[in-house]
């Protein structure tokens, strides 16, 4: 490698969101030096670290001799000072990439090809390109079984792993998601950590949803806890609701799901290893996850279900944990609120038993907890069912969501949309089917959950009868451009709301 | 949609390569109303031209208020001068997302569902990480032959498409690739138009390799000719030697091959709808495929070659245009050039009958000419190949060359490279192999074919006698930093030569 000559680092104050680049001027010596062109792979080093990052060449004027520019994540990574000396030089061949390729092409990896692969994603060595690339060659079916084993045991290796010392067993609970609104974990845990369980729950934020459960916690109290608060919340209280890109569990994960959000896809095998992965390096014991099927959920049919079960009941089996899963209904939206303010809305009315509190929202949130009363207790559900009711009904579950917002920052109130408007039915009768991508998609085209506050209200749930004029749902976002925007979706896509 | 505000363009004279990026400022009106994230894909628009590119957000400093600023591509695709008014809204969704969404998870598209994702492709609607994603779910087996036809049919249907109503039979001939310095094109091109056939020849640029014809032909005389150019060049020598990205022929086709070449795959699908979407839009009946086999070649072995030479034969039928398929020893490297200047040095040799012309590209461009020349005249092989050496021999083939390099502009002088080094035997032997993968990415690292003396010139065959000290070959480079990036990798891979 030739001798790489200085640049002094300034900041281009350039936001590309996560995706690192660098700006040269084209008649800089290092690019003469070095050959390099416009989007070539380069590695930048500053003191001990190092990324790779896209390269931007510019005209003279936006920079000054001898100099080089870092967009905001770059300056971020390499922990830059103005004037901070840069060597900058090809970025090295990446090796993992021909197991990318052997991929590409339709071929299994072995472990050890695939621990390489995450780990390079890890380092941050891959493009965008090649991230979408990888996602892709591994959707649909085309994981084996093995392959999802050492997907996730790759993940694990990479980041930060929990163990609890003082706890035997430590419980977490999971949704694979597809239903808008369905919001249940904040009040499985306020149940479950009543009733004597240890479960630091730590969420994700959106992948393809309108709202995360971290993003729905977030409006409530804060999530965006370092480790040694998060320990402290769980040794106070039993839980914890935190959100895991701050814990560092499973980064791997963060990144690709990035790119799964821009491609919005999300297949069984990476489901199934970002999950566990998040579930294991959070040093879990026992996990439930909830699986909802329904023709429009993200589980369509029941086979699937089963299918994705069985791949998560294996791939615990071969890491050393213990997973039970659940297939729920999915034909419609659980709750009243899609969005993070407005799902927050439908869990702090279900806690409080509010007698307007979505009812669906309240037993689904039962009927999760009991699963884990039942893993924990080894009783039969109906026993643990009325357990959980119980702790429900009693304002226990309430008392126990409190002292863990309290512990973890105190609790927050609901900010208000400024844009809203109201979803009315253009005929009479009843409503036969929504369709949750849809939603899903109106609410995210709204703002979510990027805006908070963005989302729906739905006012009718299935076998609803409405007349032509009637409030389907409100509609709320941050500002008039997202509203009209989706807004203009919505106009096309009435029949989201199926009347007959 | 809402009423977009207005901005005015400054060209920000960030080169980004092809990818659109539009810079706003975070306080500016039109992002605060849009609720216009980082990375987000928004569509700008002025007059009657619409790009959908990528926003990043930057500090007030860089701009002037009431602006948005353009990457270079970004200014030339909207052909904008300073200050022109810009209107940029929300990308519209892009409705054949949810094809591309099918095929990703393993279903079969139809023709009008391939036919939307290469339109939007053509309109430039797709980020580069969504063609990355569409590539790979193409990739390897993943594509039906059905699929391939219609991949082909939608490529050709997009762009400029060629007639040549003077000429009842049109002929091209198409190296699959793989083999470093294959360049028989020129020398084919030359003897079968010599002979009478009508040949006009459009070749790429360098996909994965360290040169395409279009990059050889470039050093040796104009190839960026516009379409009335090319078309009299044809009808004043019976062929032509021009690049074909200018002619506008399967644009769709140059968009994909540009993420191919940053993955570094090319799968069999792809290939096969790639080269004849660009021969059928180019007007060719009659086209000659040849494809080298061996070990390290791209095509590795002879089964691997039928199945391709299958899938060609079929595409072309159900397209009406008539393929015949040559394999050919593709066990190692074709002449003694590998980069733009140095094949171009080997063609010149051949055609001229330098006595020092290597032997091996001379018989096998007369191979694949006699093959061309049977195909018109359905004579026998054996007679169109003594024709075939005949023209060579005879000066016939390089007056030819000659007068298509005068008609393309003239015959250029090549240039020399500035850096360049011994790259010598460290054992003695015989030289058993060569791995044309190594050799390819050497000259790659070296900056072929960006830069067109850079390369490699081998100064021995498979089977040579070698002692150690030895040379090997010369390696060329325009800079310092590409010969030393190129040797390090020499030097951790130099049994890319088999000495035993």
């Amino acid at each position: 490698m030739s001798q790489a000559q200085t640049l002094h680092a300034i900041n281009m104050g350039i936001d590309t969101h996560e995706e690192p680049v660098v700006y040269m001027r084209r008649d800089c010596d290092v690019c003469r030096a070095e050959g390099f062109t416009a989007n070539a792979r380069v590695q930048v080093s500053a003191g001990r670290h190092h990324i790779i990052a896209t390269l931007n060449i510019v005209a003279g004027d936006l920079l000054p001799e001898s100099s080089a520019g870092l967009s905001s994540s770059a300056w971020h990574y390499l922990q830059l000072h103005d004037g901070d000396p840069l060597a900058i030089t090809h970025a090295p061949v990446v090796r993992s990439l021909r197991y990318l390729r052997k991929k590409i092409h339709g071929h299994e990896l072995c472990a050890e090809e695939i621990a390489a692969i995450i780990g390079d994603i890890g380092r941050r060595l891959y493009s965008d390109v090649e991230v979408a690339s990888f996602l892709t060659a591994c959707a649909g079916d085309r994981l084996s079984i093995d392959e999802v084993i050492e997907l996730t045991r790759a993940m694990v290796a990479v980041g930060t792993r929990l163990s609890w010392p003082d706890y035997p067993f430590v419980y977490d609970k999971h949704c694979v998601g597809g239903l808008p609104g369905n919001r249940t974990t904040p009040i499985v845990i306020a149940i479950a950590s009543a009733a004597g369980l240890v479960i630091p729950k730590t969420s994700s934020r959106a992948i393809t949803s309108p709202a995360g459960t971290a993003d729905t916690m977030e409006v409530l109290t804060e999530v965006d806890l370092p480790l040694e608060s998060m320990q402290r919340v769980v040794h106070e209280t039993g839980a914890c609701l935190v959100w895991g890109g701050r814990i560092n569990l499973s980064p791997t994960d963060d990144l690709l799901i990035r790119i799964e959000k821009a491609l919005d896809i999300d297949s069984d095998g990476q489901l199934v290893a970002s999950v566990l992965s998040k579930k294991i390096a959070a040093g879990s014991t026992h996990i439930l996850i909830d699986i909802p099927v329904g023709p429009t959920a993200k589980v369509r049919d029941r086979a699937h279900a089963e299918r994705l079960s069985t791949m998560f009941a294996t791939v615990a089996t071969a890491l050393g944990v213990k997973v039970h899963c659940v297939l729920t209904d999915g034909s419609q939206t659980i709750g009243y609120g899609i969005g993070p303010v407005e799902e927050a809305r439908d869990v702090l009315a279900v806690l409080n038993n509010d007698p307007a509190a979505p009812a669906d929202l309240a037993e689904r949130a039962c009927l999760l907890a009991s699963h884990l009363l039942s893993m924990a207790s080894g009783r039969d559900e109906a026993k643990s069912l009325s357990e959980a009711r119980n702790i429900l009904q009693s304002g226990r579950a309430w008392q126990q969501f409190e002292r863990i917002c309290l512990a973890q920052g105190g609790l927050k109130s609901l900010p208000e949309a400024t844009h809203t408007t109201t979803l009315k039915a253009r005929a009479t009768g009843t409503l036969q089917g929504t369709d949750n991508r849809r939603l899903a998609q109106l609410a995210k085209l709204a703002g979510a959950p990027n805006s908070p506050v963005s989302g729906l209200r739905l006012a009718v749930k299935l076998g609803a009868d409405v007349e032509s004029g009637q409030a389907l749902a409100r509609l709320f976002a941050a500002t008039g451009g997202e509203l009209d925007y989706a807004l203009n979706y919505y106009r096309r896509n009435r029949d989201m709301f199926e009347i007959g």
